[in-house]
């Protein structure tokens, strides 16, 4: 649709002071704007502000323009600012390991439209799904990962995601841990799916702690992967119903579902400019 | 908490136009208010442009006449709009029949402090709830409903409405149709709870037609209640899952919890400021 | 309905063997009964069979007889066994703080039908809810309850269960510990709701433990009391979405309504007799 | 897994009568077997009796004998029965469309273990879905439907189901609708997606539909097809949440994940041999 003009998402975050609301909405205002959503936060106990605002630009030229201006009136007003432009399409790398339900799910909702970005490549400790990805038409790395070369193996890791501009990586079931190296010198966001409901079940094998304890519900959880593990902030979480019946594997089964839809909607919102983070919270504009 | 300044909850609506965010922002900023919170949203299609505006007043003293000055910014920008000061506490009714459950479910929360409202009076068909209203020391009116004496039974409970200033009308399971003279004379919302999920099974004994289709999940609609029957503006809905095994009476029972969960949401909603309607819709900011 | 034939319910639990359920099919059939319902279950890897029966006697003045007959045959084959006959109205105690949503939701529901029981009397820390248990017919016991006269009053509370042959102890957010001498004394079922997702936020506050996580769902429990605090046989479990908007009286307002509702059911299952516990888990034949 | 003993599953159901579970499973326990589950209904209103009983046989070289014989008992108490061996891979037709979540959702399952079927051969109107086709290794089959050639195209889709065997066609969102004609001459089990909580929105574009009724969920239903449109024995549903924000667009992507899981779980109930229909509505023993 050639015709529809272009528009910009901010995500805006700094100390509460009165007035932002209006500040910002009269700024897009002056520079031709015209908002189409905007929704803010304020964190009362914290005295902490956040926005997102989503605006269409006059000129769709200017949109690049507007957007480096509307980030140095961001810092102008002491607020911590982040300026997307509909169309811009940031770079994915999936992690995974065997288990592909998450991987599946991902590609096909990517290639039925539903997010706005590029799935550059694949990075895997595995070789299994290296034929599938090449059906998928994307390219595949395969870099094992042993105890004794992981450090190695995350400088290829690295390496790949900085040649290829990754904006994100997904960890799609990847059953390795991050290291804290590795997270800082890639130094962007990394989302994680965990198979419980976190803060219960973190650690190993959820699915056999859940149902040696008995609980009627399972959950999943999707965060940003930090360097404690499992305590990340926390983006999305569901449930689905157990009962008595439900040996391990149907937990695992169900678990499936479970971890493909909390995923995939943790990633659209991560896409979409919807998520601020601080003190460890998630801030979620839906 | 005497120290917690007063708040203004603004509701607009009306054609869209550009800088309408940026124009109700600054008016509040400089009539020295600060917004607590802001929700929009662009019916693209119609071209109509709503809002939810909450803000704390500067001087608390001035809240009366602040409310007055932004209606009248308001007709200024061609937006409808509706100003509530909080600490402003609704006169509702409550019309019940014989049915108790979200008669209670209504009267304890709004004892549990969930309701900004006065519970001013209840309107029955029946006697069988006036004992139970007078140990929640609330006025009981009993107004039997015929056939015949239908239009002299609303005249009267109308009189009773307009007596006390009642603002918004609750059905709680109240099993007669409020005539369109009634609703037009009453002039203000009624809201209702359907035990469907509508538009299936409109109309009488929907648990009836539910198990009788034998379908998976009956729900419940709230609603304000129009002269088209069942057809008003829909505020809320929840379903809950049925089997086989389940009898009209388990629908029954499955239903109350239903009914209760719905229309208590949608009162919520609606005495927080939250629901806009248009086109027979509810645009509710949550 | 005097023409309803008398049901009997059994739950039956021991070693797994070959023709359980044909055994107990037939020693029903053999007897003049009719099955209308028969659940069953195996635990494959403990190697233990459950099963719930119910079934309409022939000559409902044989009910008693036939019960006792089963109870005998259920010895014979190895089960531990538990007969209910329809009609019996098990008594129930309820306690409660001053927390009362839990305590009106509970007795509304017997009010309405709900229950096949006697709620017997009510066990208080506080007086706050003496007038209302007045208004709904039912005695209230006033105990305070401090670190010095605990187990003073504890005894005080047994001898109450005691005389009055109470089945039944439902803890309506009763926000004190039951010792293990009191649960031991007692000897019955004790059903708590604790305000969690269990085993998450275990222990005091959990809804500021939530909030503080910036976890996006809240949940509670119910579950039988044991010794162990917070570790008892989960019955019931349901979750309640939240958002970065929830303060932490919100999740106190939501989370309300799950504990009603978790609870609710998990009473009904009891009292139903659908509940059989092994190993520190439950199977709920629903 | 070689040790695992084999398994029957029988689905009986028919006229009402008394000793009907002792008689079933004194059967089982005769012929040397051992009942690992069964459930059972009776429809008081209709008088119908239904069980699903799941039983090892003792051994499993008898097991197409034992089968044979049951379907023999079941014949002599007057029971519709169908007994299914464990192991045994029914035959499955996929008919598409162009659009694919179902269809993949479906195959991924299959590739994932989660379905005892053989997912035999895929028929598509149209030709986009061939080469993905491939890729997964299932035969595909484009025959063009048109106003003009239906008839034909049906006699051909016949043929293929007759020639390879089919025991069950899915319509995993088939945009066609199948004449009574076929369904009769097939005479197997079709299971149907809708994209709507039937019985609301029945026919044609009901997203359209619920987002111009401005309903607050919407819903996804399977059931098997019949010569009345949309109007089969309801297998599943379920529904999603959605707000005045949502456009058609979001509707649709929303349901696609609604569609996926509804489709998902009849299915899998159908093959695990859970489902009893009667009088237009279905049993699932879950």
């Amino acid at each position: 649709m050639t015709s529809e003009p272009k528009r910009l998402v901010a995500l805006l975050s700094g100390p509460d002071q009165k007035g932002l609301v209006s500040k910002v909405s009269s700024w897009i205002f002056d520079n031709g704007g015209n908002i189409i959503h905007a929704d803010q936060h304020r964190d009362a106990e914290a005295g902490v502000f956040f926005q997102r605002v989503e605006w269409s630009v006059g000129n769709e030229n200017e949109a690049e323009q507007v957007a480096q201006d509307f980030q140095s009136f961001g810092d102008s007003i002491g607020m911590k600012t982040k300026v997307a432009i509909s169309g811009d399409k940031p770079k994915v790398a999936i992690f995974v390991s065997k288990f592909d339900h998450c991987f599946h799910d991902l590609i096909l909702r990517w290639k039925a439209g539903e997010y706005p970005c590029e799935i550059a490549l694949i990075i895997s400790n595995h070789k299994d799904l290296a034929e599938v990805a090449q059906s998928y038409g994307i390219a595949y790395h395969h870099i094992p990962v042993s105890k004794a070369n992981k450090p190695d193996a995350e400088a290829e890791q690295l390496a790949l995601l900085k040649k290829e501009g990754i904006d994100l990586v997904i960890m799609a079931r990847y059953m390795q841990i991050l290291s804290s190296i590795f997270l800082d010198t890639f130094g962007k966001p990394v989302i994680n799916i965990h198979h419980s409901f976190l803060p219960a079940f973190a650690g190993a094998r959820p699915y056999h702690q859940a149902h040696s304890k008995g609980v009627k519900l399972i959950g999943a959880t999707a965060h940003y992967a930090t360097p404690d593990l499992d305590q990340g902030p926390i983006i999305h979480q569901d449930v689905a119903r157990i009962t008595h019946r439900n040996s391990v594997e149907d937990l695992v089964r169900k678990g499936r579902d479970l971890e493909k839809l909390t995923l995939a909607q943790a990633v659209r919102w991560h896409l979409e400019n919807r998520i601020l983070v601080y003190e460890n919270k998630t801030v979620v504009f839906d």
